[in-house]
């Protein structure tokens, strides 16, 4: 499986694009997120943003490989190669509270309800799932080789680990469960001790 | 916490507007849902939903409403004390595909992300997420005061559960994700075995 670049590769102005999307989304929810709220944002016309993008179908798809990128960049700036630390970092990124988040996850949730109509969002939904479990499964089979770990079958660990998160950003703004993350944050800590760990 | 009514008290014709709202649900998707079309389903005219139900907002947290009942009706169908037997019959419960049930988790995972803007809506998710989990919650404590299980804490035992079965209601619209009902019946199973289990 190739990996994303680690890099980003996307002009100055793709990537203020992406910050305006961040910005607009989080301010307007996805249903009422337009391409001028973006360009409001970015602070310039939105001519200037079709330029780069053709439609908002194929800005959102650019957004969510954006996501994955930054993801990406934070993971592989964890130093050690000990399994158990790693995992530990991944399930750290994905599930801690940041500022702003709520509004964010909220237009995230939206968006994901969506993506069943939406070819190109769910596919790249698709991608970004594909990998995070990839990164997961790859630890997870490491440590398994290295005696750390003790998984008959670490894809299935790997969508454990990822049902867990999926459920605390369901949880997060839809029933407005402010201890979702940290709740998830345990039950994967538990679940890594309990089902994972070697004896 | 007072249990919701295990009878029905609806009245023949609103558990018809109830089954309507289900069909109209699966057929039209959340987004799309009119009176129009549940009347339609129903066979009657709007007027006659508007009988019952003053607003569509009344008549999703009705829908909601029903949808607990109905959930609460068939756990009391099982007829074991045993608290492993009971906890899985619960787990089965929510982690069963259903005929039509991609549809209808299509349209309800676009209601649970429209929650955030509907108190009446997001009000009756709550309720109906606080009753399912207080019926975990319940028979993880009587387990471990009979010495099957082995919970230091039986309300996050039981969020740690809801978490996995709200990730499979995320994964398995938005990702188009058909495993994640199995996966995640997996995942509680060795949530349960591993962390909830008296040794």
């Amino acid at each position: 499986m190739a990996a994303p670049s680690d890099s980003d590769e996307r002009s100055d102005a793709e990537q203020a694009i992406m910050k305006a999307t961040y910005r607009a989304l989080c301010k307007h929810g996805y249903a009422n997120l337009t391409i001028h709220a973006i360009a409001e944002e970015y602070g310039k016309s939105t001519a200037a943003i079709h330029y780069h993008y053709d439609t908002k179908d194929d800005l959102l798809a650019a957004f969510l490989s954006y996501l994955l990128d930054r993801f990406i960049s934070r993971v592989h700036e964890v130093e050690t190669t000990a399994p158990r630390e790693r995992l530990d970092s991944l399930l750290d990124r994905l599930l801690t509270e940041r500022e702003g988040y709520q509004d964010f996850m909220t237009a995230m949730l939206e968006m994901r309800a969506q993506a069943p109509y939406n070819d190109a969002v769910r596919e790249q939904f698709q991608r970004n799932d594909e990998y995070t479990r990839y990164l997961l499964k790859t630890v997870i089979a490491d440590g398994t080789d290295s005696g750390v770990f003790n998984a008959d079958d670490p894809a299935h660990a790997a969508e454990a680990l990822m049902l867990i998160v999926d459920g605390a950003r369901n949880r997060y703004p839809s029933l407005d469960d402010e201890d979702a993350l940290a709740e998830a944050r345990e039950t994967a800590r538990e679940y890594v001790e309990h089902v994972l760990m070697a004896e």
